[in-house]
């Protein structure tokens, strides 16, 4: 047996316990829907199930990347998600022009989370692999969150990510 | 704006791209049927999206992670699949007495290869976070494939990850 997984591995699960949810505790009942990557957020967009599948994704197809950061049983969540599911610039942009990658757990990546971990919270990604920290909401405490009301902020922080980053190299 | 994300992260593009498939690329007619995390391996299962994700569980509910790495364009894995799909005892323990995670990319964490990274190829990990490097297959040259014929003995290894490692910890 080898012994010893990465021990930023054990760092993340604590810091994930916090947003875990059992979800394998659901009651056995029934036929289950089977989930979907798009966890309502875009049944047509076609998403990553990783964020290292979508790095590689942004790499591969010079597109930025948009993470978006939510939990189930968040109101806040909820409500964003159902605009943004519905707005059809929102989804088309999404479609056409970025890598798209929802997540109900923290990656171990701490430049995912410029000022915390919270939720709902969008964070975009640059090909370069640079995470576009100036890319911000209107909230100054949590300044990567959305509400409903923002939506069209959102979508014009969509279309300014497309504008790539230059890089040195 | 922040740069440099983790290294590690640089070294996984470059380790992913040999088994990447750029799936954005599919033809947009039509409308498509939204992406499942099953992949076909067991709609009724309750699947991890993420490998921090199914070790976040592991250890929350003291079970083992059975990791399935495959390619949907790998013939190998999509024989693999099917049995696997329609064996009411597989699909049984895997519900009832496993974490289940299936990924088409690899991780950062080198011990799911112990001997390279091929597919179809099944790891486990005992909730100790240790990888079962003693539950193989029949090949020595790839110790972590299984064949459609290897169902039998991927269910006794499926049976024997539930006893789980005692940890000197």
């Amino acid at each position: 047996m080898i012994r010893g997984l990465l021990s930023v591995l054990l760092v993340l699960v604590a810091v994930s316990s916090s947003l875990a949810k059992p979800e394998k505790n659901i009651a056995k009942r029934g036929k289950r829907i089977p989930q979907t990557l798009s966890r309502g957020w875009g049944d047509q967009l076609i998403w990553a199930q990783t964020y290292e599948e979508a790095l590689y994704w942004a790499r591969a197809q010079n597109k930025p990347l948009m993470v978006i950061f939510h939990l189930e049983d968040c109101p806040h969540s909820a409500s964003m998600k159902k605009v943004f599911a519905e707005d059809k610039d929102i989804q088309k942009v999404a479609d056409e022009d970025l890598i798209i990658l929802n997540l109900v757990y923290e990656t171990t990546d701490k430049h995912l989370s410029p000022d915390g971990q919270y939720v709902p919270r969008i964070i975009f990604v640059d090909p370069s692999m640079t995470v576009r920290a100036d890319i911000t909401g209107r909230y100054s405490n949590r300044m990567y969150a959305y509400e409903p009301s923002d939506i069209k902020l959102l979508l014009s922080n969509m279309q300014k990510a497309k504008k790539l980053l230059k890089t040195e190299l």
